[in-house]
């Protein structure tokens, strides 16, 4: 469980495969986000027709609504959302310190206000770990503190300490639970598939590097990660909030050396499409991020040729799919005058078809990747892929 | 084409099938509402599932937004919503006089203002008929002059004699429309499918009974629609708007002896599903209603024991389906506690999930129904039918 194996390169991009206790991910891979344990406007059953193989649920939104003793009593995470592929669970920490309110960070951890009902609720690394235990996803994220993008040295140094010190508290915290044998949902699960007898699904927890747009934070933070322990995975978080785009792809390009080849490397809340594929060229492996679903919610399609927004008059009468070079449901099955319509009338199937075919562009975009990886073709293909979605009219 | 034959009989309810261009519909049939050219919240394919047979769509919406002329070159209404199966139109009268606003009536017809722009727009009997034609449904509905569920005997006369002078124009305009050989949507379809060879399909169209609640001039009003041409079936409109059940009740009990027995009997908007059972058992074959998306959109699910608000605290770890008979996919995924959780934390998959049961709920309780009348115990089904839903405590 939580092997990962690397099947090719092409530079610094690689194919790899990922097998945890609910399945195999092979990557690059982009994860849907399920923020509240639903990708929303999306069933279980649209993001499977999507290709997807890994979903992400947030620990936070969890914890406050619906708690996760209920989660737990109604079987687990993957019960509950009727999820049966793999999950990967945030933290909380993103959360905690980007969402408005209230909020007092210790040593021991972060005393906060829910957005749902303005309780105080207290994070620690020991009850992120615990929590996440309990959601019983196959990889779960380390409590982290965020500063924001632009924070200084000094601030982003005391934070990535304390987020180094907290890592060791998650481990420790993990390796317990462990020890007592398989999450509570993967121990019923084996009960319900008859497997009583199997051994403990083993749930991975990964690190995440912090230390802001400061290369000797980040380069410092990732030693001592890897000096702490060997990880099945390791997230970089911190990058694509706001700083320059030739910042992200820079840091990528100093870290990727310094990380460790044989592990996955998650390049949290990335991303648009562009995104995506200088983070492949960089050497990371997996992405989460909300814009497939937020931005179909707006009417804003991803195309091979950039972004379409379809409630643009010119899409009136248009007889043609969004994409044409698509194959989820939305494309061969309406036409852009519909969907058009669909958003016009502010009907929810829109939100919902675009949402799909979103998803689908980004998961299909990681398929074509990890096939020119495959070729050893990966400089080229992208060269091509830029020409056609960056300058359209190029083409 | 448009055929209807009648296959058993309980009392006045009756089993039927319907034969129309798009396939055969089997009655008593409950039809989703797709005001603008979509069921809310459901896709053709959930649609399918649920299995829906008939989908009715709105003239006067589809007329202002996006226009007949738009529909008309992204291939005619089947095309334009993906749906393959039977369509019905209703004729845009109930949308004109319901709806806010301007609005003037003459003999020609009634000029109005359009929800969407405020636009001055006037629909006719001609005119209603031609979009139908245009939009290409199977079963369309003749433009008639509705008034208030409240409205004295002078009112509703005068707006029924009107509506039967409109009546014999919309049938004119739709004979020589159909002289001209098939709507282009059929035309195309023909065409696509190989078979342009093919006779052309033929639309229907139903009139519509009003007198509000004045038995004297629906007696009247059913016998000069008779008497004007043989019809392939037959709308009741102007009920459930407002006035008591039993007033409802009794009207249908008065007409069903003087009703063509041969013709199928759409009783329009209704309804729930307590009224469903009552319109059957008063020989009516032919229902259609908001109340299945709508209700499903606030929280509200029908079920063998009455209707369950998913919003309750109750339901919050509650491992169970919404609806243990259900073959749904919300039911056969779903628990109520994650259910509940998508309604509280404001999911947009929620409003779906609870349209989609819903929408099913009614389809089986008309399948239920024609296996009932099949057995000819229509009588006692519908007895044990109401203990159970309107006095679930009883059970």
């Amino acid at each position: 469980m939580n092997e990962f194996t690397i099947h090719a390169t092409s530079g610094a991009a690689r194919v790899g495969s990922l097998i945890v206790p609910h399945g195999t991910v092979e990557t690059p891979v982009f994860m849907p986000v399920g923020t509240q344990g639903t990708v929303r406007a999306l069933s279980p059953n649209d993001l499977r027709a999507a290709g997807a193989s890994l979903v992400l649920a947030n620990t936070y939104h969890l914890h406050v609504r619906p708690g996760e003793q209920v989660i737990e009593k109604l079987g687990g995470l993957h019960r509950f959302m009727a999820w049966d592929r793999p999950l990967l669970t945030d933290s909380g920490g993103f959360q905690v310190f980007s969402l408005e309110g209230f909020r007092r960070v210790s040593e021991d951890g972060v005393e906060f206000q829910s957005h749902v009902d303005g309780s105080r609720r207290t994070l620690t690394p020991e009850r992120a770990t615990e929590i996440q235990w309990t959601l019983g996803a196959d990889i779960v994220m380390a409590f982290d503190h965020v500063v924001p993008g632009g924070a200084d040295e000094a601030t982003a140094r005391d934070a990535m300490e304390r987020t180094l010190r907290w890592l060791e508290r998650c481990a420790r915290r993990h390796e317990e639970l462990t020890a007592q044998g398989g999450t509570a949902a993967g121990r019923q699960e084996r009960v319900d598939r008859g497997h009583a007898a199997l051994p403990p699904c083993r749930q991975a927890l990964w690190p995440i590097l912090q230390g802001g747009t400061h290369l000797v934070l980040r380069e410092g933070g990732l030693r001592r990660i890897c000096d702490m322990r060997p990880w099945t995975g390791l997230a970089i978080g911190g990058l694509s909030v706001g700083e320059p785009k030739p910042v992200m792809y820079g840091m990528l390009e100093a870290l990727e050396p310094r990380l460790p080849a044989a592990a996955p490397r998650y390049l949290m809340g990335v991303g648009f499409p562009e995104d995506l594929v200088a983070a492949v060229e960089r050497g990371m492996d997996l992405f989460d991020c909300v814009a497939p679903t937020r931005n179909g919610r707006n009417g804003s399609a991803f195309t091979p040729d950039g972004p379409v927004n379809i409630r643009n008059a010119e899409h009136r009468d248009d007889a043609r799919p969004l994409d044409e070079t698509c194959d989820c449901e939305t494309c061969t099955t309406f036409s852009r005058g519909y969907l058009r319509h669909l958003f016009v009338a502010e009907e929810l199937l829109g939100l919902r078809l675009l949402s799909l075919h979103n998803v689908r562009y980004l998961i299909r975009l990681a398929e074509e990747m990890r096939a020119a990886i495959r070729r050893n073709a990966f400089g080229s293909w992208a060269t091509n892929w830029r020409r056609r979605y960056l300058h359209p009219g190029s083409a």
